[in-house]
């Protein structure tokens, strides 16, 4: 029998995509630079037990299988490989549980970011993490890259929201980890192991996820620095004196001056960074004035608080039109994801300025800046051979002095394809022996989203 | 060449214990009804090439080693096996680092909590992990067991504090996992593997932990119930409407009165239940009040909130006592650590109650209520068999009940030798074979604190 005639055993029809044409449309997330193979099949289960029959059917028969979310992923982690099963999880989407007293939300994978978000919020409940992509991104993808976003600063990472999972192991059977409880510490921490896994360890099928109470409205405030220097001079004054913003963003002038050519925002094009704070603390404007203070000890020309909710967003327009912005300008971007200690973000933004210099290249910075996580964003002509060249050798050497100042190569977008060789590098050679002899015990036939994060053992 | 032999090849003399009379005085942990055999040799190395020469020696002779930091531990996960190298790290105490900048410290496995916590005060920052041991245990063994403590209910367990990671492994390579950055996810996540694993996959040698802002002092309030179920109804309330106290604790009648007859603190003896609460927030004052008001309509029949820290350290104190005051009414005490759902908390103190009446025996219970961690101490007299089989029954019968409440066997103790059966019983069969299976990539001889967490998978 064949994979699909296999695969209809226990599937309906319309779960299963075989069209070629269809079948291609599933083939990449939103990575430059990531090869893509041809899937087989694409399958969409809703429940458990499709999922537990695609990955009996897959070992059986010997065929890969890729999970995909939502395919907003940045790091060619969703992209297909030649031949495999595309597991999509997007169907499985239902919020099972919402619990304010036990503070949990029971979630299928395929639950899109910002539906759960406003779903809780619904009880006065917040479930932090917020991806740029959250409109579409899955929780299932978010906790297969644990995703970061705007306001990791005060709240942390995805991982930090997984209190148990239910996975689908790769020879099918079903294994519950972690807990409901808001404690918990019986045997190894295998919920934590699957958070960050990339699908490579084992398919997410149900999650308890920790939510916090709303907390207020958030106020935000702007401060223009005339160096990049001065603006993480105040970053690092900021978190020593003990501040918790709930966001602290910074914009180097490439994203400054591409945010005004496309939205005419007005920002001084003589900004060399622009600081963004925000706090949703129970008083926000005494914590923005004592962070303003700071600011101008550090050299900011100008501080601009917002006096409403309304203000700040419009502060924080900004920020979220950087990336569509540096979009505009060249064909394509590659957006990095290096993490350093807060104390070198200086050194990594200079850094990175002058290895834009170096090849000729257009390299636009956002970092959240309160977690040293900077996103330089190369700007480039696929078309254009040399560019694209000098675009992948940028962005490798971006990662380079990432880790040469104590940082890592992926803050919160994951490994991937696009940064393998990197990790490996990042894990020394017991690191990387270690992680492929974790991966040989949930996935000894290399099924599992093979070839993303790490390359596997040879038998 | 024998052990020691082997041993001394590339330790000092004075780090080598070899007296059975002195190597008898490391057999155990606090845990009651754990076995324990004898070590061959106690080793406190002062350096990890130490500690990696021991590792490759027990390597190369077949040798269990059981790590060990300060045996505060109340699970028997530190107790010696037959002809053992015990493996104290109490002699690497150095906190190597402390920046308020990155909000981390960097430390030896053998810094004593309450040493770090003092230390990292002196700069402004906090150290939530706070587990009663906190003067005598180390940050070693908190990592091993994942420890929590009173501040959980705001600030999470160590698991949350810990970064990054260097392991010594079985073999005698030293691993280094996790990050120094405030975000990272290259890879998969071997730091929360090692957290809560009890020294069963490698000796943890140097820490990075995060740190937070020092919070104000905090202010605490007491409230007394005529009923548990009544007590427990208010934890529900205070949680589900979204307070974040630093510390939710209940005492139940049985520990007010032991406290009352050691100390004479005038508790009423009347008193069902005592709810202790406590806010660092910026406004504790305003806090109390709110939640006074909720334990008032929850039925509470006094409220007494402080108005100064130092009267809330009095108020605090009937909780800090309980554990010396119930052990003061029988010979011995086992302390069970079931963490069950908040909303099943009054279902499990209940159901612990009837087990005691069952068995005739004296079960205090305080429990870390806004966590749902109770921690039920079976008060007995060894030397009375027919009592000693009615605490270790009724031991396993408050596990069976957290079970079926939906709760875990471990709230922060472990597991150790003390209920390795029982972790059977919470991971059921996949759990158990995935994790038996990880702990041979680290451990592959089963040299590694042999018959700890579980039985190691026959070869």
């Amino acid at each position: 029998m064949d994979l699909v005639a296999h695969l209809r055993t226990a599937l309906p029809l319309e779960a299963i995509l075989t069209d070629p044409a269809v079948t291609a449309s599933y083939a990449n997330d939103m990575a430059s630079f990531c090869e893509a193979g041809a899937p087989a099949a694409v399958v969409l289960p809703r429940t458990v037990e499709q999922v537990q029959h695609v990955m009996r059917t897959a070992t059986a028969l010997r065929v890969p299988v890729v999970p995909q979310g939502a395919r907003t992923g940045l790091s060619g982690g969703a992209n297909a490989v030649d031949g495999c099963v595309v597991l999509s999880l997007v169907k499985m989407d239902r919020v099972l549980e919402i619990d304010p007293v036990e503070r949990i939300a029971v979630v299928e994978p395929g639950v899109v970011n910002a539906d759960l978000s406003r779903a809780v919020a619904e009880q006065g409940l917040y479930y932090p993490p917020d991806p740029s992509s959250w409109e579409q991104c899955t929780i299932g993808g978010n906790i297969g890259t644990a995703s970061g976003g705007l306001c990791c600063v005060k709240y942390g990472v995805t991982a930090e929201y997984v209190l148990g999972l239910d996975v689908v192991l790769a020879d099918g059977r079903l294994l519950r980890c972690g807990r409901r409880t808001a404690k918990g510490v019986a045997g190894y921490d295998l919920t934590r192991l699957f958070v960050g896994s990339e699908g490579s360890l084992g398919i997410v099928v149900r999650a308890v996820l920790a939510l916090k109470p709303a907390p207020p409205q958030q106020l935000a405030l702007a401060a223009e620095f005339p160096s990049v220097a001065a603006a993480c001079e105040a970053v690092c004054e900021i978190m020593a004196r003990g501040h918790a913003p709930a966001l602290l963003e910074l914009m180097d002038s490439t994203s400054v001056r591409a945010v005004n050519s496309m939205a005419n925002m007005g920002l001084p094009e003589s900004t060399a960074a622009l600081l963004l704070v925000a706090f949703d603390t129970p008083e926000p404007a005494r914590d923005l004035a004592a962070v303003g203070e700071l600011a101008r000890a550090a050299g900011a020309t100008e501080v601009v608080p917002a006096d409403t909710p309304a203000e700040s967003e419009l502060l924080l327009r900004a920020r979220r039109m950087t990336l569509p912005a540096l979009e505009r300008l060249r064909p394509a971007t590659m957006i990095d994801d290096v993490c350093v200690p807060r104390g070198k973000l200086a050194a990594m933004m200079e850094g990175t300025a002058a290895i834009a210099d170096k090849h000729g290249l257009v390299i636009g910075v956002c970092a959240h800046a309160g977690d040293g996580n900077t996103h330089p964003v190369v700007c480039f002509d696929p078309a254009d051979e040399d560019e694209a060249r000098r675009a992948r050798e940028s962005f490798d050497e971006i990662m380079a002095l990432g880790l040469e100042l104590g940082g890592t190569i992926t803050g919160e977008h994951g490994v991937g394809v696009l940064k393998k060789q990197w990790l490996e590098r990042e894990l020394g050679p017991v690191g990387t022996e270690i992680q492929q002899a974790v991966k040989a015990v949930f996935d000894p036939l290399g099924l599992l989203n093979p070839g993303k994060v790490l390359d596997t053992r040879g038998a």
